[in-house]
């Protein structure tokens, strides 16, 4: 079994835009690019299945399955020059080989689709202030430009890009399409919306994009009350093991 | 060397249900399949190989040796319209993309046999009641209404399939064939025989089998005499331990 | 790169019988190998180089290095109907997928020199009497009764033969090549030429060989020698271990 | 994808020795390799990049990014017969199949370049003296004479070289080019110049280099700052961490 890509419709699109943002430190791409998804209506039209992806499935709402997959989505910009596609999923490819095969199948798609650049999304663990930092890298000067224009800061030498988004930038160039990758500071929680929000900041002004950030709102207050909940948690948790190993410690004195 | 068939015989099938039970949770997919094989008489007419399997061989009662396999058994349904092909095994396959691939073989070979519905059995671990779950997904919504009908529940959204019974489920759209997962609740202990009964009877219903489940009541009281024992050696192995502790302790007192 | 057997020379040979002990559990397989290539002075006329084995080289006498490699060694058997064929080397495949495409490109190799029965040799953990038992399982009943009748008694059903010794075993049948492994039982140490002894006084039987087994006694009394060497390192290891967590102690005790 | 060399340029080279030294203990090689690069002013000439490198990109200073590589670069050698080719590079491959593979892409590319000796440089643990040592390991008895005399020493036998360094040299023999594999004493720091001036002071009498070592000791020098301060670190967290022990202790205590 090969990775492939079964193409559902064969959308005619205008110099597109591809915007990764897959599973990652605080989901932050995934946040990203599907809060994208939904407020532009961008329509699936193709996905992409792997033998590098988990081997299980999931149980959705309907009580169906279906495998892990990646999944490209269609948007038609009506003010603008370039139409946009974006790319989520389930997973990232879970070896060493598994990440490369996939981002160079990934590549060769968009160049099929006459991609002229891509915006891949991550998240770039640090003890964020109140309005966290975006980072931008870029194959492209001009790119970057763009991206420090939309409020966005320079990389330092030295960070690495795990995973997709790091492998689409460095691959893009054989494949002669400019990158950019854009990292929210996160402190790296399961979901981390606020970072997302920096970044969905950053892509507006880029690509001009009428789009009403208040939905996220509500996943940020969502947010906020689950990690103050798993802090209880964990409170709690502390508090009931060192009693645990008080009581243990007891019985065995009394035994001995 | 590749994963592949050896077919020992090409039997006539009308429109044939697949019933897979590997190695899994509480070995309920197993022990499921093993039994209805034994109580119809189903016969062997193929075995996979793979080099994804364990790198072992085992010894048989004869004093001989095979590799690890799964194998295909077929059920000539005199009183139903659907012939029954049976696969189970030693193993499932090690890596991810092993995985991927011999489900993808199991698949290539079931459409070729004409196969037009595959019933995947596995575990689901959980502090079961006297008389466990069996929870219900599927592809198709006429399958899952006929299990929910032979008493089995549907499954809440978000839980993983994993392995086989999972990846047959995803993959099964892709060579049209509906497909129907079975998980009996079990609290996963090595063979769990109650969990393979309550899945059974759904079969039963479903496919209007006309089998006896007492042989199975054997299997279960001798499980039940497993677990016991199981855990008092663990009871005498912890008292041990304590023990040597001490004793440990009380030593390293004496020398300093 | 592909795992590839590159040929010295080309011997004729009737029907020869393959011995293969490769290094595994108490080095059994590889010590009784050797120690009939030296005695009998068969010759290297076969290598085996896998990208499956581990990647480094290592510094022989001469200060210069060989890529590890599993070597294939003739010897004529004047006196007997079969020639026999060595199989030794310096280490198995690494990984589930390189175990079974080494031992498969060893059949293949096998089946065109015209073997006609291979004879695999490994250790099985077990603490032994002064005279360790050796264990026969085989694909042909014939085959099994002449070890037994070599001394030879045969495995108890369930036990697992790992590696190259057992896959030998599982793939031969379908080369149509009887095939019998015999498993030293052994403590496990690194090196165990009692377990050895034991299996080569069954082989001798077997094909009928005239060899001195002096030779070996040798390295018994070098290997109970390190042995007694280990122990009392490892005895003293642990009196150092238990003064220095004393110590240790005694430091954080004044510190605080 | 594969494993592929880019040639971004053909140079005409006299029979070229070929220079390797990648990431690996103390970065022996790598520093090496790098020095030599930059105080000849090698030009590079090809890229190779390969899906087993890890699955990452670096952010360099201009703020772009590009896969880990491995780089030839080329140097004539006006006043010698030899020009020599320098392989260099971020990372050695992860996995053992991709060592194997990454190793003959090179010795492929080295063949059709002309390559008519190899010399691996690596690093080699041991507590050094002031000057640590150099140890020569060649498939060539005169290209080991030649380190000898240069003030290398030979390698007791049994000693490893593991990943590219010592993969070139085994596999060298299939492609009939002579390869020699010097290894710098290191206490294994992240960066040791101090054994890689070691090496580079035998390859200088060797191939009759006329290089200035000075700009070496600069790198020396941080380096021993940098262990200095790695060491201080060291005790200091050593010391917070007992004082938190202690505390933590003292906190059970109040509670318990």
């Amino acid at each position: 079994m090969e990775t492939y890509i079964k193409e559902l419709e064969k959308p005619e699109l205008r110099s597109p835009v591809l915007i990764e943002g897959l599973p990652g430190m605080g989901m932050v791409g995934r946040i990203t690019t599907r809060f994208l998804i939904k407020e532009l209506g961008a329509r699936r039209f193709a996905e992409l299945y792997s033998p590098h992806f988990p081997y299980y499935v999931l149980v959705n709402k309907k009580g169906s399955v279906r495998l892990l997959r990646v999944e490209f989505s269609f948007w038609k910009n009506a003010s603008g020059d370039s139409d946009l596609i974006f790319l989520t999923g389930d997973s990232q490819a879970q070896t060493i080989e598994g990440q490369y095969d996939v981002a160079n199948k990934i590549l060769e798609f968009a160049a099929k689709l006459g991609v002229n650049a891509i915006v891949t999304i991550g998240g770039y663990r640090q003890e964020a202030d109140e309005t966290p930092k975006v980072m931008a890298i870029s194959t492209s000067h001009a790119l970057l430009e763009k991206a420090l224009q939309g409020n966005a800061v320079a990389s330092p030498a030295g960070n690495p890009i795990v995973g997709t988004a790091g492998l689409l930038l460095g691959l893009a160039k054989f494949k002669k399409i400019d990158a950019l990758c854009l990292l929210g500071e996160t402190r790296g929680y399961l979901q981390d919306p606020v970072a997302a929000k920096g970044v969905l900041q950053v892509l507006q002004k880029m690509l001009k994009l009428q789009i009403d950030l208040k939905g996220l709102d509500v996943q940020i207050e969502k947010s906020k009350e689950i990690v103050t909940q798993m802090r209880e948690i964990e409170e709690r948790r502390e508090k009931y093991a060192q009693k645990m190993r008080k009581t243990e410690e007891e019985r065995i004195t009394y035994i001995s």
